[in-house]
C-alpha cells in the first residue's frame, strides 16, 4: 500500500505547521503525575492543564449570578419542570420567570437548532448590552453568537486570510489561538511586541516597522489583533492607545480584531476597561465610518467563567452588508451554535438590576469578588518580585501574571542537555517539585533570549500565600543551584 | 480608501465559493409570509428552516428518554440542587443517580473547559456503546467528542485537504455539508451518483468512472464520503454493497467517511442499519488492518433529536497515532466542545436497561414511535406517488422523502422567465399556495434536467394525510396548468 491520506506525511502541511503549546509537555506532566497520585496545583485555567484535574473549579464566582443562571439553563433544559407543582420549591421566581422569557425566544427550546446566527432575541439583547456599555446604538443583525469566542475569530480569519502573502498583525507575547489559526489557514503571521519594561505597553512606531518589514517580504498586512485586557501579560490598553491603534488601522487599512473578553477583569482604577467600538464611535467620521472592526465577547471569563457552556459572540462594525451575508452562509455549514451558551449569553448580559430579588446579594457578591481578585493580583505580583531573577508587571486586567524568570546561563545550558526550551525546562523542574503547574512563556512568544511562564491569579485568596511562598522556595534554590555550578566552573 | 480586507471583493475566494442553498429563497420567503401571519407547514427540519417558525418541535420523541435526559442535564447544569432535600419532588432517582455519575466525570461540571477530545469517561462509554453495536472493542482514545458530528467531518477534511488537486468523492444528491466544507478548504469536490431508479443504489462501476475521470483532470482522489442512512435520499446500504465499498477504498487507497448519524432511523427489515466500521472489521486482513476509516454519529438525530444541544463524536479506525496526535491538536485551538451535550451523548450511548425504572415505558414508547415513522414513511411516499408527474422511492432510513417532481417543459421555461431555477420556482409556488416548506432538490445536487424537492417524514402522523392531500392538490393543479399551457400552445 501506498501513502494514505491520513498518514502523517500526507496530511495538509498548515494542520502539521499548528503549534498549539499550551496542551504540552507541562499538561502531559502533571496529568501523570496526578494518576500517580501528586496533588497538582492547576493554577493556570484551560482545557488543555485543568482537564482530568481533580480542584479545577478555579472560579469561586458570584452565587447570585451563577446560581440565577444555573437554574435558569436548567429550567430551559427541563421545560416540563415548568408545569410541576413542585417547581417553586426548588427554583426562585426570578429563575422561572427567566427561563420562561428564553424559551420564549427559542424556536422550539434547547433541542431545536437555532438560526446559524443565534437566536434573534439573544443577539438583541446583546446589542442593549452593547448600547448600555458604550453609548451607542447597536444592530442585531450585526451580532452573531458563537460556540465561544474562539469559534468566531476562527471564521473571521477565514475570510480575511487568502494564502500566505496575507498577514494578521499579532501581539506578542500572545494567546496561541491567533497563530494556531493563522497557520491552520495558511496565512502569515506578523508579530508587533508587547513592550515589558514599559508595562506590556504597545508602541506605534514598532507597530509601524512590523508592517513595513512584513511588506518588505511582499506580505500584504489585512488586520490587527489587540487583545485588551491582554491575554497572558493582563495589561488593560487605554484610550489614548486604543485611538492611536483606531487611526494606525486607518492609515493602514487595516481590519481591527478586538479580543475583548475579559472585559470585565479588570484590577485597578488608573486604566479601565474602554471597548475599541466606543472609542472608534469616539472619534467620529471618518474615521468611525471607515475603520472595520469586529469585536469579541465570551461567556468564559469575566463573573460567569461558563467555559464549558462555549458561549461567546462577535459584533462587526463597518462591514458590508455583502460580506455580513457570507460570514452568515459560512455558519450555515454547521447549522447553529449550542443554544444553552445561548442562553447563558442573553443572562450575561442582562444581569439583575435593582429591583430584582437577588439585586443586593449580586452587588455584595460582586464586589466582594472584584476586591479579592485585586489582592490576589497584588499578593502574586509581589510574591514573584520578590523571588531571585524573577522580575513582574502587575496584573492589570484579564486573569493572568507573566513573570520574566532570568535564567542563568548554566540553567540555559542544562536545558539544552536534557534537549527542553530552558522556559519548559524551568517549569518542569517547578511541577515535579512543588505541583505547581504553570505554562512556559514560549508557548505564547517572547523576545530572544527572554523567558516566562504564565499563572492565572485565580486560585483562592487563603491559599495564594503557601502557593506563593512554595513558588519561591523552589525558584530561589533553582536559581542558586545554576549560579553556584557557574560560580564552581569558573574556578 | 482603497478596498479593506473585509470588503466583499477582497475576502477569500473559498468562502465565496461556498454554496449552501438550505438557507436560501425559500427559508426567507417562509419567514416573511410567517411574519405576515401565514400558518408555514415547516416540514423541514434544519436551522435553516426552521429557525423563527413558531411551531417546529417536529421531533415527539420518547418521552421516557427525552426526559429522562433532560432531567439528568437539567441536574448537571444546576448541581447544587442534588442538595436540596426536595430534590425528589422534581426529579426521578434514576435521574438524580445518572446526573451524580456524569458530574464525577467532568473535571469541575459544566462550567469547566473539558478535554479537547471530550471528557475521557464519556469517551469511554461511546467506545462500549460502539463494541455492543458491533461486536468488536472500540479505544476510547481514538473517539473525539465534537461540537455536534458536521464539526468532526470539517476537521478531518481540513486534516486531508491540501489544495485543489485534492479530491473528494461525495454522493450526489447529498447533504450540503460536504461540497460547502470542501469548497471552503479549497479541494475538489468528485461527484459520483446515486441511482434513483435503483433506489438510490451505489453502483461501484460508476463510482470507478467518478476517479478516472477526476485522475484524468489531474485531481489526487484521497477520501470518500458515504452518507448511511442517505439524506437527502434515504437508502440504506447493504452489507454487501458496504463490503464492495471497503474494497474499493482499499484498492484505491482512499480514506472512508462514513456519515452515519441516521442509524437509529431505520423504516423496513430488509436492510437494517450496519456500520462501516463493523464491515470492515468482518472483512479481516488486510482490508480490516489498512483501510482508513472515521466514523460520525451525533446526538440530534436517532430518538434523541437534541439538535440544539450540539453533540457527536467521531471514531478513527486505522489511523496512526502521529495523526491522531495532529487532530488533537487541531481540536485544541478552540479548547472544547460544549460540555453538556456531552452528557446528552453519554446518556444516548446508555439507553435504559432492563430493571430501570423507565424500562418497559421506553420500550413501549420507542417501539410506538419507529412504527409510527415507518406508517409516516409509507404515507408520505404513497401521497407522492398518487400525484402527477411525482415518482418517489420508499424512505428507508434517515427522516427525509427526496420525490422526483418531472417538470413540463412549460413550467421550466416559466421559471426561466421568473429568473428562478425550476425547482426552486415550484417549491416557492408550493409554499405560497400550502404554506408547506420545503427544500429544493438543486440545494443538494441532482443530475442534469432532473428535479426534486426534500420533506422530512416527521410532521404528526394525524396532520400527514391533510398535509400530502394539500400538497396533491396543488401538484395537481400546477401540473395541469402549464401541460395545459403547453396544449393550448401547440394549438
Amino acid at each position: 500500500m501506498g501513502i494514505k491520506a491520513l498518514d502523517y506525511e500526507s496530511l495538509n502541511e498548515n494542520v502539521k505547521k499548528v503549534q498549539y503549546a499550551v496542551r504540552g509537555e507541562l499538561y502531559l506532566r502533571a496529568s501523570e503525575l496526578q494518576k500517580e497520585g501528586k496533588k497538582i496545583l492547576a493554577v493556570e485555567h484551560s482545557s488543555n492543564v485543568c482537564t482530568n484535574m481533580q480542584d479545577v473549579s478555579l472560579y469561586d464566582f458570584l452565587e447570585s449570578t451563577s446560581v440565577l443562571g444555573e437554574h435558569v439553563v436548567a429550567l430551559c433544559q427541563a421545560p416540563f419542570l415548568l408545569d410541576d407543582p413542585n417547581v417553586g420549591l426548588l427554583f426562585p421566581a426570578d429563575a422561572i420567570a427567566r427561563a420562561k422569557h428564553y424559551l420564549s425566544l427559542t424556536s422550539g427550546g434547547l433541542g431545536a437548532y437555532s438560526d446559524s446566527r443565534g437566536i434573534p432575541g439573544i443577539r438583541k439583547e446583546v446589542a442593549e448590552f452593547i448600547e448600555r456599555r458604550d453609548g451607542y446604538p447597536s444592530d442585531p443583525e450585526l451580532i452573531f453568537l458563537t460556540g465561544g469566542a474562539s469559534k468566531g475569530v476562527m471564521q473571521t480569519l477565514n475570510c480575511i486570510i487568502r494564502g500566505e502573502g496575507d498577514g494578521i498583525l499579532v501581539p506578542v507575547p500572545q494567546y496561541p489561538l491567533y497563530s494556531a489559526t493563522i497557520s491552520l489557514l495558511g496565512g502569515s503571521l506578523v508579530p508587533y511586541y508587547l513592550e515589558e519594561t514599559a508595562n506590556w505597553g504597545l508602541d506605534i512606531n514598532d507597530l509601524r516597522q512590523s508592517v513595513a518589514q512584513a511588506r518588505m517580504k511582499g506580505i500584504t498586512v489585512r488586520a490587527m489583533v489587540i487583545i485588551n485586557p491582554g491575554n497572558p501579560t493582563g495589561q488593560c490598553l487605554s484610550e489614548a492607545n486604543l485611538r492611536e491603534i483606531l487611526t494606525f488601522c486607518y492609515q493602514e487599512n487595516l481590519v481591527l480584531l478586538g479580543d475583548e473578553v475579559y472585559q470585565q477583569n479588570v484590577y485597578q482604577d488608573e486604566r479601565p476597561f474602554i471597548s475599541s467600538r466606543k472609542v472608534l464611535m469616539d472619534m467620529g467620521p471618518p474615521i468611525s465610518k471607515e475603520v472595520q472592526l469586529i469585536s469579541f465577547h465570551t461567556v468564559s471569563k469575566g463573573y460567569w467563567g461558563e467555559c464549558g457552556q462555549r458561549g461567546g459572540y462577535f459584533e462587526m462594525t463597518n462591514i458590508p452588508p455583502q460580506t455580513v451575508d457570507e460570514i452568515y452562509k459560512i455558519e450555515s455549514i454547521a447549522l447553529s451554535p449550542n443554544v444553552p451558551a445561548q442562553i447563558f449569553m442573553g443572562l450575561m448580559v442582562n444581569p439583575l438590576k435593582p429591583g430584582d430579588i437577588s439585586y443586593e446579594q449580586f452587588v455584595r457578591e460582586s464586589q466582594g469578588i472584584l476586591q479579592s481578585l485585586r489582592r490576589r493580583a497584588r499578593i502574586m505580583t509581589d510574591g514573584f518580585n520578590s523571588c531571585k531573577n524573577v522580575v513582574c508587571n502587575f496584573t492589570e486586567g484579564a486573569m493572568y501574571s507573566f513573570p520574566q524568570i532570568r535564567l542563568p546561563p548554566k540553567a540555559i545550558e542544562a536545558a539544552k542537555k536534557a534537549g527542553k526550551v530552558p522556559d519548559v525546562f524551568y517549569c518542569l523542574k517547578l511541577l515535579e517539585a512543588t505541583g505547581i503547574s504553570t505554562v512556559p512563556g514560549s508557548g505564547f512568544g517572547q523576545k530572544e533570549g527572554v523567558f516566562h511562564l504564565r499563572t492565572t491569579i485565580l486560585p483562592a485568596e487563603e491559599d495564594m500565600p503557601a502557593i506563593m511562598s512554595s513558588f519561591k522556595k523552589f525558584n530561589d534554590e533553582f536559581m542558586e543551584q545554576y549560579e553556584d555550578n557557574l560560580s564552581h566552573s569558573r574556578m
